[in-house]
């Protein structure tokens, strides 16, 4: 029987959980498979060091050419993380012909595209799965599903961290500052969190979605950003008050051959099935046109899902070894690159204004909207707090620009009767 | 290159969609097969009519054996559907050493532990994803997935007529005969809509399920089965003012060996994401021991979710002809048929009882539930009808046995103070 020799990159949390799923599904991979999996070589920091896990001492070294030059090795399973070195190390191995699964989600991130195109030229596969939404087989669906010739909308919560601070904020009325360090204590987010938290992770991700499902180079700058430090209390119960969640939820979507991708904090009503996904955990629809609307949920983090997604990976890279069908997890973009403009990115929004509680300041303001067209959906007048003399107006407007948007709010910093605007947020999951 | 030949069974919707998906997706087909996928022969009724796909003249035959005894032909796709006739047919099929794909929901129903075993001995594959929740994959996922070694618990919604009911039921405060009409008017539930709405179709479809996931021969009759043509306004109105909405919910769970399946009305608090599967979408969670809690979301039902869950079923089926592992569809059981008696089952209930409006009478009832260890998380006791002298009590259980349930409800009817046990159902999805 044929046998496939894996050597891995690391032997942390996520490598020790591949070793051991490899080793008790020993018996099913073969029959999944057809033929053998074998780990032959083991890249570490201290090869003496104790481990969980029960693996042969000739397994380790802490000489990563032990495994790139080993041509005895067909895949190499990345587990350790690091961007620049790490990458550099695939690249060689990539060279050498090597197939590559990682769950380095910061590493695809940044390199993602460039790996993959070279492992094109070289005709070996990478398989990345495990890291971009943890247990949910995301990129599989996108690029093996047939509905993904036609796929019109990918919106999703695509980052753990932020869901946690959103569940928590939303769920037990506590302040961000408080919830992040609450998420930091339990390992859900970095010492360092900007990357989580303004919502630069999850734009990252939706890029590596949108080209896999449109097919077309979509670029991090593309996407619109904005993450969830300004939300408030405030917002959420406005929010809640009108029968709304806010979740920092990524959408890409493609309409008459242009995309539109952003990252923001949306209001979804609060029985739409995203506004439910709780704690740390994932989910993302796909809207094809085949298939319809399916949508896949689990845990965005954690190192046996993580472990579990490598193997699976894994299995595929095997799997197309097996048929002659490597090299080819780059996708060509098929179309050219068409970015929506603000002038045909429609949405709802929702708008909280402070204003001063004078007479004709409501007339003011809604002259503003009427002037660009906006109209409303619901209305909230806030009683004035008499100390201040101010009153607090939250909206809900009809599908408008962003254009329409932008030229309403800046008309509105203009005028005195408006002090500040509050916040604005997407309104999203309604017909 | 290779050619893997391909006979038709039918061409009716799905299997024009089937025509139609794998004329679109030629190239991709050979893009991820590394083989090409051509059809030969289509079995219909009538070879003279018009047909809405472009199909060449030769491949339509109105004899069977044309495809059963052609030996260049490698798969039967069968999406005619039927039950003894068809049985029959894809028998000989399988004799004949031919691998077949199915969206038969009723026939794998019936017989399909019996074909998979066939196909065994034959050493062919049998694919039916497509007969289970249209457009999940959820037999793959038990069945591929590494986690599916140890999956704890199956719950999910996996028939679409009974829940389009229960959707416009609650949402829209319609009689179950009125919107069962309404499904019936809208293709969504047949002209005897026995089986779906008595939970038979969905309890057949937990039993594949539940032997897929526990490898352990699970009958349909250790399946408990209630459907949902008693739930009342009142019910699902009790049910909404605490907290609650009613679903029928399939259940496959497994613990210390012993397996319990059921399909019952179940009460989800309204946030859980099952809760808000709305219409004919069908969900199902899987609990796995190393990946956690996943999610499948997607269409129930559909010409073209089915054809495309066909044809995402044949590609899998060539794969395992090319890798050279086929014939591995039917898994053996691998534990001891151990199902869990009714002092083991545990859940908390819903109960509404009509009671006379009588001094005592409630301090009776209690009682009953002291004497079995029952004690309540809720009770809601409502103002007596004066016209009438008898008033309503709802009480949601904490964890009790299913036996103590039985005996509650069995002592309860014995008294005279009881008028009628009006309602009892399970409630799940909290912790």
């Amino acid at each position: 029987m044929d046998k496939i020799r894996v050597g891995l990159f690391g032997l942390g949390t996520v490598g020790t959980g591949v070793v051991k799923v490899l080793d008790d599904h020993k018996e099913r991979i073969i029959h999944k498979l057809g033929c053998e999996v074998e780990i032959v070589k083991i890249l570490v920091n201290d090869v003496s060091k104790t481990r969980d896990v029960i693996i042969k001492k000739n397994w380790l070294t802490d000489k990563p050419d032990d495994l790139i030059d080993d041509e005895s090795i067909d895949v190499i399973v990345e587990v350790m993380g690091g961007v620049e070195n790490t990458k550099e190390l695939l690249e060689r191995a990539i060279k050498n012909k090597k197939h590559i699964v990682t769950a380095n989600k910061d590493l695809m991130a940044v390199s993602g595209q460039e790996l993959l195109r070279l492992a094109k030229e070289n005709h070996t596969d990478i398989l990345y799965d495990a890291s971009i939404a943890g247990g949910i087989p995301i990129v599989r669906t996108l690029v093996d599903g047939l509905a993904s010739d036609h796929i019109e909308k990918v919106m999703g919560i695509v980052n753990g961290t932020t869901n946690f601070i959103m569940t928590k904020m939303t769920d037990e009325g506590l302040p961000f500052d408080q919830v992040l360090k609450e998420a930091q204590d339990l390992g859900f987010a970095e010492a360092d969190p900007t990357s989580d938290v303004e919502g630069l992770d999850a734009a990252r991700k939706m890029t590596l979605l949108a080209n896999l499902a449109f097919k077309m180079e979509v670029n991090l700058a593309d996407v619109e950003v904005k993450g969830i430090t300004a939300i408030t209390q405030d917002d959420i119960n406005f929010a809640k008050s009108l029968g709304y969640t806010i979740k920092l939820i990524g959408i890409a979507s493609m309409h008459d051959h242009k995309a539109e991708v952003m990252v923001e904090p949306t209001l979804l009503p609060k029985d739409h099935p995203l506004a439910n996904v709780k704690n740390e955990f994932n989910a993302v629809y796909v809207y094809g046109d085949a298939v319809g609307e399916t949508m896949f949920y689990g845990p965005g983090a954690g190192s046996l899902p993580t472990a579990t997604a490598v193997v699976s990976d894994l299995m595929e890279v095997i799997r197309n070894i097996r048929l002659g069908i490597s090299g080819n997890t780059y996708v060509d973009p098929q179309f050219k690159r068409q970015i929506k403009t603000p002038d045909e990115k429609f949405s709802r929004h929702f708008i909280r204004l402070e204003v001063e509680d004078q007479a004709g300041a409501f007339q003011e303001i809604t002259n503003i909207f009427t002037d660009n067209n906006v109209s409303f959906a619901k209305i909230l007048q806030l009683p004035a707090t008499e100390e201040e003399g101010r009153a607090e107006i939250v909206m809900i407007t009809h599908k408008i620009s962003k254009a329409q948007l932008m030229k309403s709010l800046e008309a509105l910093e203009k005028i005195a009767v408006v002090d500040r605007i509050i916040s604005h947020y997407r309104v999203d999951g309604e017909e």
